[in-house]
């Protein structure tokens, strides 16, 4: 099945705006029900993790369901992707995701229009980033080698994980830390503390074509 | 496998059963055992998503496994169901959402007859159901395009992670949303808000069925 | 395959012990870490979920993976389980039920030989029994005719849902009750409360079966 | 497909790293954010099974993903693994352990060398460290047997159990009870009560090699 850019591109803006959607306004929710953090957590990590399955299902055959400029860096750089659709993949996915910003002040009766003043910053943040921007695309690289259709599942799932070993709660993608930084609730960050963010997950994202791309050379003649 | 139309409404009021009996006895007890809003909602969320699993699965061969007008609606808007059969599907699945409100009230010693006093209204809510049943209906549009096994899953991960990021934790259904309106417990709606959310569902069922129309169409030559 | 009755006979001894060993053991658990009893129950429900998608998966082709009276009693009625075989399984479940309950203590370090004071009674409850019963032999047998590698999900999932959708936490299971008898923790429940519990289960597969044998005879000609 | 020996064992080392920095990492995330230490304690488990599912779909075709002796031990057992790639598998499995319990000291700004004062020992933990290796040794023997595309989600859904219903909370691995004997967190353990740990993993494991070893042997004839 092959379908159209315009298509495709409308993909990865609608699903990226579902995602920070649920990122945002999971966040808000659980901010608003609960005084315990972790809880709060909780109800930002299990709806992020279940959409995620869904929107990779159902996207992926259109446009791959990136959803995430470091995923669609890795996929430039291990050639399966032409470099002429980064930018527009790219800016489609911010889109979305500052859509998707909105969309959660909508339903929540919020200012649509906000910054975060929520700051996440520091080497351990940066580290974290890292780490889990590398898990990201190692999962990605690696599943779609061996086990294609449990993509979605294995995405869903690293985040629900990542959400709780990294510092920084996982963010692992530019997009979403863009949109995240247009709202000042449970899942914001500070603008101020966004570029160093993407530039973490862009050193991960490329960690992980590194290492896989060596990692997942069978060898010619058994061992 | 062909079933006739009484099995496929018994089916339909089987479903919607238990999956009412569900979201309002979960809600019930959740409420009882614990203040903590967010917990109660977690406890309301996880039998719910885990539900609609085993009820699609088991179902769905039998009647397609709506359970829900606006699911129906779709499919005849997309003219994969006669007209003819949606007035019984919507008359089954009512009958089957009030009953299982009678059904939790019954497990848990309450007056079987209720009226709900639970206001949920205003722009922001109607809001969130527009976008809860168009990601609902495009959920299942493209699910079954793409991968009609995982139906089941797509949909129970959907309502999991809708229900916390949409600020009317998503009924998404007009039968359940007319059914919840006869339980003035956690999962309760005031009979006077029903009217307003079934229209915002049918306008995103509407939606979703076009934008997805759109969307699904694959190109005929490549790009 | 086929293996023999001894094989089958230990795989319902080890499925049960391990099936209560969760049950009564996570309570303990989840009992001694917090005081909110939503939250108990919620580090009950997830981990008998998880082990039934574990334990019917891995016993399953040995001995069917029934781990409970109720359902072996569904497969003798609906003539897919010999007769004879109904007593020798019966009391394997139950064996390894109680081997169970022991099983958790001595983790635990609790007495090996406990009897419950929790009173579990009243009609809510038992017709909570019966609703659970009903909906899980009726998952079991529609998961069979139509995704029969799917059933060890559903029944999971099915559990999960009913630990708070039912009154009574959804027992569900007369081998299960009888050992949750023998343990004064979190999931007791007081001997004498046992029998109505179990006739409640025994009525609820009776009705699956009749409901279920009705509803998936698919009709001879297309309606 | 056959991956070259330093491959398998840096798939060996990089899965328990992230395996550890997942228990590691998550158990402080929970421990920050919350007081209740059922909350903490689900805050570690539902990462850590999300996890396994992943590192084991991703990494399982390289390695096998073990990342944990006492599975490498029952495939030297069973005669699926030589004998001579115990050692090299275990040292992997421990170097990434240890690893692991770094990166999520980095991550979280802590101390990178610490020792655990945490006092794990005593008759029950040690059953409970027998009956969770017994078990997760013999939930990946069977699902080998029946259903070796499962065996991710029977990992993971075992541990997720495992870490609720025995009191040890399950570690069920020398390498990572190593590993964890290197952070003075949530998730530690004091070095000296690491093993006694280790030697009740190993009979675990030898018990799970005999027990399935003989229930796993189908019949030759119909029964």
């Amino acid at each position: 099945m092959t379908f159209t850019l315009p298509r495709r591109l409308t993909a990865e803006f609608l699903g990226t705006a579902f995602l920070v959607g649920t990122v945002v306004g999971s966040g808000i929710m659980a901010d608003k029900l609960t005084d315990d953090v972790a809880l709060a957590l909780l109800g930002n990590t299990l709806p992020t993790g279940a959409i995620l399955v869904v929107l990779i299902t159902i996207l992926g055959p259109i446009s791959g369901a990136h959803f995430n400029p470091a995923v669609s860096l890795a996929f430039v750089l291990n050639k399966t992707m032409p470099l002429s659709e980064l930018a527009p993949y790219v800016m489609a996915q911010i889109a979305g995701g500052v859509a998707g910003s909105l969309m959660a002040h909508a339903m929540f009766d919020l200012t649509l229009f906000q910054l975060s003043t929520t700051a996440r910053t520091g080497t351990g943040q940066w580290i974290a980033e890292i780490v889990a921007t590398f898990g990201l695309v190692g999962t990605i690289l690696a599943g779609i080698r061996f086990r294609g259709d449990a993509v979605p599942w294995l995405v869903g799932l690293y985040i629900t994980a990542a959400y709780w070993f990294t510092a920084s709660t996982s963010f692992a993608n530019p997009a979403v830390a863009i949109a995240r930084g247009f709202s000042d609730t449970f899942a914001g960050i500070r603008m101020m503390d966004v570029p160093a963010f993407i530039l973490a997950q862009v050193i991960g994202s490329i960690l992980a074509v590194l290492v896989l791309g060596w990692l997942l050379r069978s060898a010619k003649e058994p061992t």
